[in-house]
């Protein structure tokens, strides 16, 4: 019997992979460059399965049935493209290859087009969920080349995560929409941690509560509207004591590591002029975390001045910032999911955003009660334009919107920095103003750069300039002097 | 006599950098694709000037005195690799090509290392003070190959704006220095615009003042610590009428648009990794700007509750917001010079930061009183590594302080966004936390990743990894269900 599936790279998402698929009734062909970590492989936690290995990638091809998959899942870059070639003139016309990795999008653009020339089906899949999510159940979002779609469904439907019996995981769109999206998810991902951070932060030197009083809020929290695996997760690791006896969060260093796709989805955004405050401020914000030796030192010459102790009623903070964490989120996914909708038009991607909701549901890293709401709220209305215009949200923003704001003002008294709560409080309050001042920014253009300007009495699309200094003006762009 | 220096391209950016030259005694050879707009230049503007027009690329080559310069001032992008293949053959060793277009530093950086190869000396240049200071005296920003700065040193320094007779122009650093320079600089204008905005709408919508009113507080400013010609040109557009004697101001459309260095600084800020907050919030209201149709709908949906009206010392809220914009400004400028700290490292471009504060004091956007302390503090600490540890500005912070708590808290309470002015003081109490709460990020990726951490216990390097779900943690990832 021939194998249903090929993949390639056995690191600890690759392994977990082929033994989820093993224990769906795959038969899966294994090839690794180092080839003792096959043997290690099939001779350790492949050992009495239906996992056969291949020392070559002719010998792995060779044992495919027809049409042949072949699952890469190996590093994003070049080491995709050099496996590439050299599958390419092993396969046959509609054999497919699937990048399983954290490729650029851009990239899986191109190897679809690429490949598509040469007759070889390509897929771009996003696989969250870390390593345990690969052997138990992913969320995967899977894009590229549809035509490979009927054939790999089966398998990877199978594998993946399950929600109310749905899978986690159904065709996201074309050419890189796998991958962006997964871009997108670990951008969302940035922004929901960052929160939960601020609102951590706040309640402790806020509040001035213990760990096992924030355990219990966050226990509290993931029975409601805030219900997410990251607050679940919050919730334990308040609970968890050092050996003695101590809360084990406070002796860990407060530097976090930034690096790839929480970058991309800030550097996406700005390329599409679509702005992505939530996220961005995230990105930033562990940039800043990771300057410690800097903070230390500026800690000593900019001292902050010993804040009042939070003197109101401590229960009605804490739902406060309760509301402020909800409503951040979602301004952090109206954003994303409007992110989605410019890239979908940009980049020909077709994206189905119900089905995206769908998919982070479970499994993944930001799964949560909330994405159902998501998911009803496209599903209601398969148009919506912004999350923030469904009903659902109007409502939930509109209840939230007291705390929010008293949130972030306990933050500024209390010099306890709250940029992404604050950014995206400023952003809602943007989003919702008819007229924002960006009027003087082009009156200001107009005057040093003659760059023009609309008028709120003309129709678009009538530019006017005005000799500013000419008449009216009290200034003259030559008579400053420093 | 031959000329001292040729330019390519009319437009009107390059016809100004001409006739200034002119006027300084140099004798300019011009060239331009269409040649008809270089005779109506020598008809017109450049009539009765040494100015010489030539007809081709050899024609103006063989009119260059040694070692000729050929200044490019056109689109950038391909264009300007064209006019280098073609000018290559033309010029002989030790000869100069300069880029004064607005390219990106990632291109200059490449072009200076290629025409080194082949014996040329490049230059790239940020030429900043839009069409008037071209004619009048621009801030010059160049970079480059070194080697070809004594030739084109006197020619710069001439033309540029002077203060205090020092001219704003001096030797940037290596490769793309030049442009990368220019770059952040528009970043910087990006910021001190937004900045600038938000104090206006404060002063509007939050304390229900006339553009009169505004016009005065504006002139005021600009008399004091936030002197700059931003300052006193948003003070003449305030006091501006249209033809029926309303301010011109509130009939312009409040859309601006969005394009090029700005979303470049942000997006090199990402790629760094250095929190550049108050240019990305500043990128990201230009395109929240430019979505009027959402806003008008978001309005509708969202409306603001009706915010009470301002009862408290207005005279005082004034100086509030003076300070928070002040405040604000400084964390701009201590992000774009860590920005530049970090970029010089990366890119090999030896930034001299006193010498930038220089050029930009004069004949550019963001050209201030404020400027010169900058260059002070370099001055005194050329090692600063920060300017927000400089004695002036922690002095200055600490002053402005209470003032731009209570100018965010005044947005916060009236539903006035403040991207830009709440980022930056989100940024500034992060910046002195010798701890944030990024340790429970840290626990987080450790959870769900097995990223690992480190402790405050123990040395840096050490990286440890719990098994939360093992024992203490009252969860595991395996039970969050949806």
């Amino acid at each position: 019997m021939k194998a249903n599936i090929g993949l390639i790279g056995l690191a600890v998402m690759g392994q977990n992979l082929v033994l989820n698929m093993n224990d769906h009734g795959f038969k899966v062909a294994v090839y690794n460059r180092t080839t003792s970590t096959t043997q290690e492989f099939l001779e350790g936690p492949a050992k009495d399965t239906q996992v056969v290995g291949a020392n070559s990638l002719e010998e792995l091809v060779g044992q495919l049935q027809s049409p042949r998959i072949v699952m890469l899942m190996v590093k994003a870059g070049e080491v995709v493209d050099q496996y590439i070639d050299t599958l390419v003139p092993l396969l046959s016309a509609g054999d497919i290859i699937v990048d399983g990795g954290n490729s650029l999008f851009a990239d899986t653009n191109r190897r679809t087009a690429q490949l598509k020339e040469k007759n070889i089906n390509y897929i771009g899949t996003g696989v969250s969920g870390g390593e345990e999510g690969a052997r138990n159940g992913p969320s995967i979002m899977p894009g590229g080349n549809k035509a490979a779609w009927p054939a790999v469904k089966p398998i990877f439907q199978a594998i993946s995560a399950k929600v109310n019996g749905e899978p986690c995981c159904e065709w996201v769109g074309d050419n890189g929409a796998g991958h962006y999206v997964k871009m997108v998810h670990n951008g969302i991902e940035y922004g929901d941690m960052q929160l939960i951070c601020e609102a951590y932060q706040l309640l402790s030197e806020g509040l001035g509560l213990s760990a096992d009083e924030m355990h219990a809020i966050f226990t509290e929290w993931n029975q409601g509207k805030l219900s997410s695996y990251l607050i679940e997760i919050s919730a334990g690791i308040l609970a968890y004591k050092d050996s003695d006896g101590q809360p084990l969060l406070e002796k860990i260093l407060d530097t976090a590591g930034q690096k790839g796709t929480g970058k991309w989805t800030g550097i996406n955004a700005l390329d599409l002029g679509i702005p992505l405050t939530l996220i961005g401020e995230s990105v930033f914000a562990r940039c800043l975390s990771a300057q410690k030796q800097e903070r230390v030192k500026a800690a000593r010459a900019l001292p902050k001045h010993t804040a009042t102790p939070f003197a109101g009623d401590k229960q009605a903070m804490i739902t406060a910032i309760g509301d402020a964490l909800y409503a951040a989120k979602i301004i952090s996914y109206a954003q994303g999911f409007w992110l989605m909708r410019e890239a979908s038009k940009e980049y020909k991607m077709a994206l189905n955003y119900g089905e995206i909701a769908l998919m982070w549901r479970g499994g993944c890293i930001i799964r949560s009660q909330f994405l159902n709401d998501i998911k009803h709220a496209y599903q209601t209305n398969p148009q919506l334009e912004n999350l923030l215009l469904a009903d659902y949200f109007i409502d939930a923003m509109t209840q939230s919107d007291a705390g929010w704001r008293k949130t972030v003002i306990l933050g500024i008294e209390q010099g306890i920095p709250t940029p992404a709560l604050s950014s995206a409080l400023a952003y809602y309050d943007g989003y919702r103003s008819e007229r924002l001042p960006a009027n003087l920014l082009q009156a200001q253009r107009d005057y040093f750069g003659a760059h023009t300007y609309e008028r709120v009495d003309q129709p678009r699309g009538q530019f006017f300039h005005t000799d500013w200094t000419g008449h009216g003006g009290k200034t003259a762009s030559t008579t400053y002097t420093v």
